[in-house]
């Protein structure tokens, strides 16, 4: 069994990036937006700014309050993206819910959108022509890749059909792509009988947030599991993988904390530097 | 085995049509926009004329030479649709490879977007909030609540992962919508060994295109088949279904023609319809 290393896929993002950078007379700047005041959110923007300081990138965060309407909101960003020109920004989930965030990713401008959530950009990545990969479904097919773990034609189950993981990954997955051609089967939390699924398939992929979701006795040792399940429960992070009990059995397997994680923030960056790129390629 | 008649699903979706259409006191307009000369494009557009008399509807079809170019296409399509303001607008299908047909359908405004071709169209319909669903799409799944075939919890194998029909029909059907909530497995040409999926599938639609592609080693005498697939050789509509010898051995089967077909008539008119009435209420 082999425990894969998100740290490694990491690094080997964030030194292609570095390289990429230097031939950059500009820094790339980043733009996290965060309503109210999710502690989820705040830990998001954290990394991010890390990481941003490590690749010389800039960082901003524009934390609007809760007690704003949706048409203060909009007037907010749509004023700081004018004013500060970010070549990447985020509206991190989650955001209240009188809040309509398909207005709000509405104002961030196509080629800023570096985790796909416009619903042009969504509507892009269902045709095969995605500008950006949303980082999460980017991280997972990142991770396989440096793994040589191939998908084409192969059995792929995926646990969760959210827009922002799910959904986005296993088109992927399914599409003529060079991640794609994978057979993928969405499970979810009516599917009958999981186990019935999982245990035909080659590649398990759990996003589905509920801690001790896949059991020992739903893989085989023929199973690659990447786990990219993120519930925070008294200050740990939590994968869907009951990971002590999985590892032993399993081909590979991701962990939690250490595994998806810090290969999203990768390749968020990526995405950003991409967009910068893009960005003065369209000026010259 | 039962024999699933698309003529009586179109006809139950046609008369509940015509009962709205007399409390409107005005003729939905729908318009076809045809780029070049193929055969299939012009074929679909017959089928919508005769039922657009049928239902008292507006009728006009577009037709653009093959000789004009990207910009010549758009402003014709702009200044049409200016003039004429149709309710429902299509770009029939297949369109000349020149031709890019995402600026095309972007000059079509949302709420006239009955076969959900712009990119956002398909963003919304891809996080659960999609204003048309896809005529062909819908047509299936109309098919399957007619005859009160339980979709929730159920396995179901799509085989083809086209933007047209198979990609947006598995969303739907995984969806939390009314129509969603099944296990659904998308299959395509790079799929090893696909009867290893269809022979566990509780229904089984096809939309590959590839006359003959199921058989009938590949069901099961609880299998439901949905044969979605349009190919025409010889001047014959032909499905993906080898139906005489898989029809013998399964629970339910639709015919090709007279299955899929006159239900994806009738869910477009469905969708110009609610196009008509929604415009109508907007303007009120």
């Amino acid at each position: 069994m082999k425990i894969i290393s998100g740290k490694k896929v990491s690094e080997n993002i964030f030194s292609g990036l570095m390289a990429k950078l230097q031939k950059l007379d500009e820094s790339p700047k980043l733009l996290s937006i965060i309503i109210g005041k999710n502690p989820a959110a705040i830990s998001y923007t954290k990394a991010k700014d890390r990481k941003a300081s490590a690749l010389g990138a800039e960082f901003k965060v524009l934390a609007l309050e809760n007690s704003l309407s949706q048409k203060e909101i909009e007037k907010k960003i749509r004023n700081y993206i004018r004013k500060w020109t970010p070549d990447g920004i985020i509206i991190e989930r989650p955001i209240p819910k009188k809040i309509d965030l398909n207005i709000l990713t509405n104002l961030i401008p196509p080629l800023s959108d570096i985790d796909c959530q416009r619903m042009d950009s969504l509507g892009m990545l269902m045709s095969g022509r995605a500008k950006y990969i949303p980082a999460t479904a980017k991280a997972v097919l990142e991770i396989l890749k440096f793994y040589k773990i191939a998908v084409a034609s192969k059995n792929i189950v995926v646990v969760g059909r959210s827009l922002t993981i799910g959904l986005p990954l296993s088109i992927i997955l399914m599409s003529k792509s060079e991640y794609g051609n994978a057979t993928v089967s969405v499970c979810h939390s009516k599917t009958d009988e999981l186990s019935r699924y999982t245990k035909k398939a080659d590649i398990i992929i759990t996003a589905a947030g509920k801690p001790g979701l896949l059991t020992a006795d739903m893989v085989t040792k023929k199973s690659v599991v990447i786990d990219v399940g993120t519930t925070y429960k008294n200050g740990k992070l939590l994968g869907d993988v009951d990971f002590s009990a999985v590892a032993g059995k399993v081909k590979a397997i991701t962990p939690v904390p250490g595994g998806v994680g810090p290969v999203t923030t990768a390749c968020l960056f990526q995405n950003l530097v991409n967009a910068c790129i893009g960005k003065r390629n369209k000026k010259l």
